[in-house]
């Protein structure tokens, strides 16, 4: 095994954006090792510094030359870590003076956050659609499925919870969820709670191989976690969704960004994102 | 107010990647307005034909040339948007052919989503962190604190539940939290169960003006949300943050992703991501 040549996503904020967009440059040269670190806060030009040297240190020690994946607001840090002997990949300013070109007007740099103080009620609203989430968890509180933007319907570990909380971060939907149980599969009926709510309604599905690994982590060997308890939930679940014509998706193979992404198109739960 | 220009935020998965960088690269011009739009799961040709037919339409519609910001990574759809009146910023594209003169090798473009099943370790640890951030919400379970990596400490709505689950989702943390109640602050000594753990505590602390804000509009007008209450709460949860060597933030003015980004560089949660 070759020696992983050193990766630095360098950022003066949190570093996702440049940890994001470079996993998805290096996925397209599988055959080469990579060995990642993430440098966050890197916003004076001494940690620039700093970040330089510790990014030649990894250089020497393995005699190879490091990537360095950037998103560096502040010109003067980023003329620092431009420096660096490394290949250095700048994912904003690349774009800048095009887009001042286009724009027909200089791009103005603001060093340092913006105030977040205007921004409070849009990032309070995402605070309260995980709030409600969290309240709304495993039909917990029926009574507020009038509130909710969608009601996630599975049987347990398909998704629900997880799906939910995801949806309020990436895009304020308030998600509840219902739990599918033996009791709903006594007649194949939609539960009695769902009924007024049939609009909001999304099933979640998953490959009964899947849910018996998942189930087996938690309860091992016990009769919930059996394969033949996941396959006739399985089948019972899907079979009430086709009945009822409510839209479902199989999570097996799905981030929790697809499936929360998926659900938003289809079931156009915000304006702005679609699909065509 | 001007008519706002039309951008596309368009990609072959979610989309959350060509919004974050789109965003990060739009706020630079804060004097124009933006009308955003985000294509999701633009993975076909005849796809990517209805997406430019729907940017021209809007170009045509506000009469300027609207902006596309992509990350599409299948080359024959990626041609087609590219095809588009509008002016395209490539994220991914745009350093492949550099980081292919760099490394010496091709890179090898997969169509289509990588195979899942190999990732299914990984992907599970974080519901698992996920799961265990919602089962060991405000301090119910005390005995798993063992399995914490952290355990966060703050009063009512300093931000412990959002924090907890988005350590989980960014990289895997297994977050507890304790609230700090009227209880702890009769005498200002540190919580019996949080004892065993000193090392793992973390505080989350909030202007009193802002929690104020955020108490009133769960419970408008009570005593527990009064500027008076948090105060006092907020000035004795930091006495006790300083009393014991807690180290602690101030989560008023930053958003989850910097909170956890912060809480994992300064208590070293995980190896790879760091400051210098």
């Amino acid at each position: 095994m070759s020696t992983p040549r050193p990766v630095f996503f360098v950022s003066d904020s949190t570093g996702i954006t440049a940890e994001t967009v470079g996993h998805s440059l290096l996925s397209h040269f599988e055959d080469e090792a990579f060995d990642e670190t993430i440098l966050s806060f890197i916003d004076t030009e001494t940690k620039a510094s700093n970040a330089i040297d510790k990014i030649a240190r990894a250089g020497k020690k393995t005699g190879m030359r490091p990537i360095v994946i950037e998103t560096i607001i502040n010109p003067a840090v980023r003329t620092i870590i431009q420096q660096s002997e490394a290949h250095v990949v700048d994912i904003i300013s690349t774009f800048l003076n095009p887009l001042e070109e286009f724009l027909g007007r200089p791009a103005n740099i603001r060093i340092g956050r913006p105030e977040i103080s205007a921004d409070h009620g849009r990032y309070q609203r995402r605070i309260d659609a995980m709030q409600f989430a969290l309240e709304n968890d495993d039909g917990r509180r029926l009574e507020h499925y009038g509130q909710a933007d969608i009601i996630l319907v599975g049987i347990s570990r398909s998704g629900k919870t997880p799906t939910s909380i995801f949806l309020a971060l990436q895009a304020n939907v308030y998600a509840a969820n219902y739990p599918l149980t033996d009791d709903d599969f006594d007649r194949p009926v939609l539960p009695k709670a769902l009924e007024p709510y049939r609009e909001k309604l999304f099933g979640l599905t998953i490959e009964p191989k899947r849910l018996n690994q998942i189930r087996d982590g938690r309860k091992a060997n016990s009769g919930y976690a059996s394969l033949r308890k996941c396959e006739d939930e399985v089948r019972m679940a899907e079979a009430l969704f086709r009945k009822y014509g409510i839209p479902f998706i199989d999570t097996t193979r799905l981030s929790i960004e697809e499936i929360s992404t998926r659900i938003i198109v289809d079931k156009r739960l915000r304006e702005k994102i679609s699909t065509v």
